[in-house]
């Protein structure tokens, strides 16, 4: 690793999370010396690349920082040499989010951007796009560290894993988005809380809380047999029934209400549709607005309406990860990484969300075990689809994807699943070459 | 092992099937010298017990062969040093059948006697019969084998085998239902047919198919996908869609249309209820009937109407478990028998059907590793369930039942799963003493 | 497999054990029709071929059979569309045996045909020369079933396994010995009496012995445990310590000794190499003083003094195994398979020695689960031995060789592990093509 | 835990080694507020106990810390309401330690205090006070962690987790003295190196070596195979033999030497017993002036010769654990911990010496996975010695014993470990209760 000062390449620098990520960059500049910020986009996405990217340099320069930000549509050139690539990037961009969310409610199906059938979708779009990426950084950095925040984040991060030879550790904010929520909910410093984590992407569980190293789980999950909530900006915060929740006795993500709660979540979803718009029919309108404000040339810092967007704690969860790498910490991150045995009811080989010891040399989860069987199948039956859903993106094959459909704990039936594939292929076909 | 005639202890005793039982005794009469059939049933049973017990004693008189049949209502007697002990009994008869049915059709929720909630319902009657039928065998019959019938067979097994110290054996006539289909579809001998079977008790795939020796898997997909259909008495026969069936390339049970084609199997359900009645519905007419052709005083044959109900292949799956174990046989019959490893893909301590020799020392499972990512989610969800379904059996614990219900597939979130269990538990309390 | 007629290579025809497995397929010849044994060997023995081919060619006239003995140097002539390969050759001849056996004999340590040093010296030499047959196989037969008998044959089975795409079974004569020996000891029918076998070729336990299904291992041990011994020609029949086999309760395989008794076993062969010469030495006189017998144009069956030479039941182990195969008989055989779970205390990919039911389609091994912990440690120590010795002896690295020996139970140290390792690859070097 | 000053019962608190710890908590007593530290020992240690809890109150006294010492003969009274109760006492005493060693080399076998058959004497005298101890932890202060450092560390700690409710992580010093022996090789501090270690109490390797998080193991193993060298007081310095390090690859520990170069070490310890005496005789010779020295009124702060008796970096170990746990500090510490699928080649249930997380609820071992084949089935072999091992220190069963010996590396044969085991019960029959 470059000790002068890191090369950083990000891929889909056009982003409206980009300020996020230049924010905390530069919060941690004293120790983590950034010198060459690579933001990379497409054509499609250069007007947008030019805005944020120059919201970044007057950021920057108004942090007093020595990082170069560099914009560019050669992601080549970028990834040449890089310390780090992060990924952020959305093929078909967010109108291809809306068709993954309207899709499956055709047939009475959650419709959601990661998961079902809509994750499923996104997944397909973006493994060929990943493993093109991934070509570049075996050739021109094999040494990098590929950071990945592109979703379905587990399932991208599965694909790098089983499919290049690049080093990868998969990011969401989820995880640390459910510290800062009991926090919050306690009204503490997030530093005194932490949560053990088991699971998949976007699937994951606390089974344990804790206050100061106590366990405090059962506090907790009397906080929300209450009815207190706590969710995401990307999902509706849908109370849990309390004697389901104190049967369950861990702290779910907010992911889970559309396998817990689905009837009245999908209702929640077809009301959205057909009043406010789906969720990426929202995000469209925010971020056309996201994007005015960074137009303002008076504006330096990262502005306040971006929590609104649903990337909360980015930073956190990206910078920090970085910085803990290159300072071989040694310190605990919530992390998508290499199963390996930690959970032992899952193959060795995937990729599973979980506390990790972050160095120099990676990721290193700390050992779980067998997981409680209330919630092992759920996490059984998703991983499963994941692995179907990673083959069929690398293959094309369509039996193999007609199968990680049918298979889907939210797809009701082989029929369903086929209706919802054709629709799928049919209208993302410029964007899936491996099934032409 | 009695060397002399062995004596075989059938509870529930007055059921419709037990002239199947008796007569694959008679078949197997030269290598398998039954002495003395009890066959045991409670106080309501009494009159049936009379009924099809003078039937079996008709057909013994009839076959020429030396087997007393006793009809007895004291379950200690029939025990006591029976060398086999079988189960065939139903907790709360036709009845409760019908409500496990009809309870999670009121929520648009698949009512099947064993798959789903229904058979969640009967489980939870059934284990507290079970568990104190294997006291009075550990206390009387300490090395007889039982060889377990009733329903859910996988899960009634599993609790015997986490918590009494009976050796037992599950069966059930699907995965022998099966191979005969095969031989019916091709017309040829059903012995040249076998299958290597793997899952869970009426979730079970078979994995290849041969014709002698020969694997003709995909011949039978070909056929299938050509619109070729084969079910049980019990589920209805909606054909499988050409494209899933090829894509899965295996060979389902019956019951997997529950999952496969949940949305079709839950209208043709619907409609049954609302026009020729339930299953259970028209299995209590079937019973009334039967037992009126069972009382002529000169039928000494089993009725050729039996296989209306559903028990076909009954005498092959359990007469000859029994004559393999008691001549030695080592040959293969598909069982429910612990894992144990067989499948690596579930926990050591669960019950799995499968391929296993026979022999006098019990089941022996023929090793399978791994199975495909494509029926592995689906088989570790339901496994899943049926734990917490035995743990929440035998404790009687509401956190525990919930959670069952809310992991198992066909219900759609824990919302429902609250209703149909609190239904489940007041129409029921009376066969519930765990709850209590 | 061709239905008018077998076609079987051997290669390592000249063998003097040849005649066992030509009567094994006259025995069988009614449900078995081979009708070419194609007898291939090298050009060192093709003086022994001939003479034993002759042999075989009197055998099948005597017998009035149809099966065509064809003597070949040409090894692809015979492989080609072969129904069947079996191997029983021997890189270096006996003279390399006579080498393993004294190399680590000068070092005080066991010196053996298959076990320790001199298996891991032949593993080296035959490595090569089996990779090279299975090349053939892939191209000329793929569809051959490959049964190989050369030794050491668990590692060599592992090898092609590993490193190959051929069909393969590893068999030995050790497991059928076993059987036999219990029948002999109670003088009962050998059909009567089965065991339960697990561990590693050389390294396999009966776990529990039965008569007519019946458990009598106790009353086996406790035989062993009055002074009864049992063993094979090639091993020293020492007799097992009254209370370690007790304190072991199961039937040890004879090679055990070297690893239970390793002091006085060490003692006997070091007397027997200065006085009577050691195994090798013996069995090259056998051999010679066989081959003038066989030599003799009246001589049409197998001459009785073969069983002198150790290879008993040979056509019990092998005729019976390719019969079981070829007429889909679903019966049980001990082989040498992949592992697959069988033994979860091994890895899965490695081969053990079990029992296994064999049909058209292969050997299918009976589930193990955990072994008991007392021959769990020898079974993984000696395991990972193998595993190394695989690896050396396909890449030719000299590290790995080294660690092979060093971890390996008979060895007591890197010092004396580098020394064995150094002679034997000088000694051994035209024979190792890897090292070179 | 309590929060306003701990309570420690140090059990043996009469060792030499207590003015280590009592430096321990000294040194840390601004974070971690000790208040009563009660050394417990026995009538027999009663005079040693006065000479160093009398040093130890002299320590705190110069230190100036509020920390209570309290000598005490009465067990219960020290650990009621403990927080912590540490545990390095010695059944027998040093005369006992001198038997192990002597015994074994009669036989020309390894004798050492805890490799081998010496172990096993150990094992055998401590596991029935260990339970004891035990039982009044579980009474008097079930919430109190035990901290063991009492030999053989990995089996005593097994030992409490398979037989007891305690709380119990397992301590040794030879990691932190491998960590400590690389930076003095490299002559850097020793907080700039790191090492993954994998394996068991005394058999643990170091799979990676970092310096500064950059991986350096090639070139530890390069200095290795030049002839550095590095031990511990316990075992003679022999060096490694250049080539077999090389393939080894790896930084093995200072008792891998009894493994790796048995005969050396075992030629050493023969000249050694007839010239300076066996470990054990020169140690109670350094005990006996160390207690001297102890008896100074004058010293008041650890004196610089305990290092000579083998115990550095014990207060590293012991108190900076304590520290973190009380303290909720997540660093890393190698620690004696259930196994729970960390190394995927042991059973779920043992225990492992590796790197965990410590926190408040204790010790989180890092995901390890599968360990290399080289290193696996001497890891394999000397747990399931060990599994036996406990079995046989709790039951007493002769017949487990025996396996234990036998299957022992280092254990040529039956007939040795019968010889051995004999001697070890006749001559430690009066610590040895369970056999009686």
């Amino acid at each position: 690793m470059s000790k002068r000062g890191l090369k950083i390449a990000t891929i889909g620098g056009g982003s409206s999370y980009t300020p996020e990520l230049v924010e905390g960059f530069i919060k941690r500049y004293d120790e983590l010396p950034v010198k060459d910020l690579y933001l990379v986009d497409i054509e499609e996405g250069k007007e947008k690349l030019e805005i944020v990217g120059n919201l970044a340099k007057r950021m920057v320069e108004k942090a007093g920082v020595d990082i170069n930000i560099h914009l560019t549509l050669d992601r080549r050139e970028a990834i040449k040499d890089a310390d780090f690539v992060t990924t952020q990037f959305r093929v078909g961009l967010l109108d291809a989010r809306i068709r993954d969310e309207k899709i499956p409610l055709r047939y009475d199906v959650i419709g959601q951007e990661t998961t079902g059938p809509g994750g499923f979708a996104k997944a397909q779009r973006t493994i060929p796009v990943i493993l093109d990426i991934c070509k570049d950084i075996e050739e021109l950095s094999p040494n990098a560290w590929l950071i990945n925040f592109t979703n379905p984040s587990g399932i991208i991060t599965e694909t790098v894993l089983k499919h290049t030879k690049v080093k990868v550790i998969g990011l969401c904010n989820v995880p640390i988005g459910m510290v800062y929520g009991v926090a919050e909910m306690l009204d503490v410093d997030v530093k005194r809380v932490s949560i053990d984590f088991a699971g998949l992407n976007h699937l994951v569980w606390g089974t344990h809380v804790y206050l100061d190293g106590e366990d405090i789980t059962e506090r907790l999950i009397d906080s929300f047999a209450g009815g207190k909530s706590m969710s995401m900006k990307n999902v509706p915060d849908l109370p849990w029934e309390a004697e389901f929740i104190k049967s369950l006795g861990m702290y779910p993500c907010p992911y889970h209400r559309y396998y817990y709660l689905t009837d009245k979540m999908l209702e929640e979803e077809k009301k959205d549709a057909e009043t406010i718009g789906t969720r990426g029919e929202q995000v469209k309108k925010l971020e056309k607005e996201l994007f005015e404000l960074y137009k303002d040339p008076n504006l330096n810092v990262k502005p306040p309406q971006l929590e609104k967007r649903g990337g909360a704690h980015y930073s956190d969860a990206a910078c920090s990860l970085i910085n803990s790498i290159y300072n071989d910490k040694k310190d605990i991150h919530v992390v998508n990484v290499k199963n390996n045995g930690t959970i032992l009811d899952l193959p060795n080989d995937v990729v599973i969300e979980t506390n990790a010891v972050i160095d120099r040399n990676g990721a290193h989860p700390i050992n779980i075990g067998h997981v409680p069987t209330k919630i092992r199948g759920l996490m059984q039956s998703v991983k499963a689809y994941e692995e179907l859903t990673i083959e069929a993106g690398v293959t094309g094959n369509y039996y193999t994807a007609l199968q990680a459909l049918t298979i889907h704990p939210l797809v009701p039936s082989s029929t369903v699943a086929k209706k919802i594939l054709d629709d799928i292929i049919r209208e993302n076909i410029d964007y899936l070459p491996q099934y032409k």
